[in-house]
Order: structure tokens, then sequence, then C-alpha cells
């Protein structure tokens, strides 16, 4: 297992195969790790979370399920989880609009740019910003349905695992986020690590 | 206010301007509408969403809650409803690959090709699929996130009203879902209307 680095507040990208592992280490404990997929083939099928909720029927996955693209093929299917988060899907990844709304002047890193970035290190564009699976982040819900920005909750060194269903890039960002809490009340925003296994 | 016809199993999209209301009736109770919003100016400018929950941070919007684009712009805002239910905002529009996989053989109507459909009729292309709000449909959702297929819970004749917050376009499918119950369990598709006042 050969660990690459998420670098703090940026993105990247990789190729994995049919039957590899994705492994995303949540290295400090704190680090939201937003993810993205797209087949090999053709990169406007995309892992889709509207699609992938209305296949396992939960707000969130449990071990076992599958993540599907837009084409409601599986893509990623999650095995392995010792964070104890319930990874969003239902939060979109923060973008330089959203840091103007809380006040941030000029531009601030953001996951929708880190994205694009990491895709355009393997030659790869796409023609959207599709939701993303926000691995090791905490939005709690209400039996009413109310969310919130919930702090994390992953232990230092946790770690998620998906098995690749496809020929697929994944794509990360390490969440710049640094004034709502999901990434800690401290303000600090970390790097974490992957691995294609 | 006149009444325009989203035909059974159809798809249709119109204009509005900023501060126009846009009225969706579900004439006869049962019939679940997918509905888009795209900015009259740029339509790679849309409703979003995650996005959305993630402004009014809710799984369902309330009275008074505007939905927002995926630049984090104010597109429809709620501002009356009278079919007593949680627009769903989670699942992904039905489309071919779908109803494949409940079992359908050959071509269903579905969502998706409605949307592509009812721009056309405008002359207008976009690039990919948004998650849908999905207005009438009733998916809820337990404490521990468990979602189900709801059976429709809106009055004939019921209705809600978004106000348009930019000039936009809006387009709406039928749901031709006639295999899962929530456009009720007898299979019965049925036509909706709109206005734009």
């Amino acid at each position: 297992m050969s660990l690459r680095t998420i670098p703090a507040r940026r993105g990247t990208a990789a190729r994995a195969r049919r039957g590899q592992h994705v492994r995303i280490v949540n290295t400090h404990g704190t680090q939201v790790v937003d993810t993205w997929a797209f087949s090999a083939e053709d990169v406007t099928e995309w892992m889709a979370m509207e699609a992938s909720r209305a296949w396992f029927l939960k707000l969130a996955a449990a071990l076992g399920d599958s993540f599907v693209t837009n084409r409601r093929r599986p893509i990623l299917t999650l095995v392995e989880d010792t964070s104890n988060t319930a990874h969003d899907t239902l939060m979109a990844p923060c973008d330089a609009q959203r840091y103007g709304l809380l006040g941030v002047q000029g531009y601030h890193d953001n996951c929708r740019d880190n994205l694009h970035a990491g895709l355009r290190e393997l030659g790869v564009t796409i023609p959207a910003t599709p939701p993303s699976l926000n691995v090791f982040m905490n939005i709690p819900w209400t039996p009413e349905g109310r969310l919130s920005w919930g702090e994390p909750v992953s232990p230092p060194g946790s770690y998620v695992v998906f098995r690749a269903e496809m020929d697929l890039i994944v794509a990360f960002s390490a969440c710049p986020q640094d004034i709502l809490p999901i990434n800690g009340t401290t303000g600090r925003t970390t790097e974490a690590h992957f691995s294609i296994e």
C-alpha cells in the first residue's frame, strides 16, 4: 500500500481499474475529503449522489452499499470504514460563491476548483460539477429533516475503503472550509492521504 | 391565471421573469412533477438541490425557503403550498436505465428525456441532467436515514407557488413512474397543470 498525499486545501485525481480498492485516510482525523468518481471510458458518466440514494435508499451509505452513476451503474462500493461517520451525500461541494456568502473577500480555495484542477492533472475536463460524496463529513439530520454543520467525529488515521466497480477516475479535494466547523472549530485544514490498491 | 397542461408522461418548459410566480397544480392529486430551473441568461446556471439543502439546512424546503443555483443565487422561493407534501429533493429523476433496472423491456417514458425534450421546445440544450426538485413526491425518511417510495398525499387540485428570483426557464416532467408507488399504486399517471403569473 503506497499512500499518496491530498495536499491541504488542494485537489488531486487518480485512475483505478475495476476490482481495485480506493482507500482514503483521515490522517489527522479532522479533514473532510470531497470525492467524485467518473467512468474512465466516458467521463460524462459520473458517480451521482441523487441516483445513489435512490439505489441504496438511505441518506448515507452503509457497508456493502454501492454508489451508482448517472447511468445507474455501480461505480464505488463501500467495503471498509473505521471513521464512525455517515459520509455526507447531501451538501454541495464548496465553491467561490459560497465563500462570498460567508463573508470572505477575494479568492478562497474551494472544492469545486480543486475538483477541476485535479482532473486537469489527468488531462480530463467535465462539463459540470457533480454533487460530491463528502467523505468524513458529519452532517447530522433531525427526525424533522433539519440539517446542521457537524464537527468531525473520525479518529486520526481512520479510513474508508471503496471497491472500484468499473475502470474509473477518482478525484479528491481536501476541503478548505475554515469558517464552518466541518473540519473542526480551530479553522485548521490539513492534508489527507489515499491509495489505489 | 391561465393554466397550461403538462401532458401525462411528458415534459414541457416555459420562461418566467423575475418577480413572476410559477404555480404547479396537482390536478388529480396523485401526480409527481419533476421540476428544474435555469437562469435565462446562462442555462449552465441551474437550480441545484445540493446547494439548496446547504442553504436552507433542511432535507426539504419550508414556506419562505429559497432554492439556489449552482452559483448559490436564489432562483425559486416557495411561497404557497396546499399539498401537505415535503417535496422531495433527494432522488434522481427517472431515466431509461432506471426502468431497465426495474425490469422494463424496451423504451419507457422518463423524466430525464422529458426534461431535455421540454427544453428543446424553447431551443435550449444543457450539458448534463441536474438533480430535480420532485414536486408532490413523498419520500419519507426515518430518524436512522432510511428512505422509501411513499404514495402521494396531496389533495386533488392542490398546488405550490414559487416566486421567480431571476429571469429563468422552468422545466417540468409529469413523472411516468408506474412501477413504484410514487404516483399511486394504480399505475395511473396523469397530466398536471402550471401557470406563470
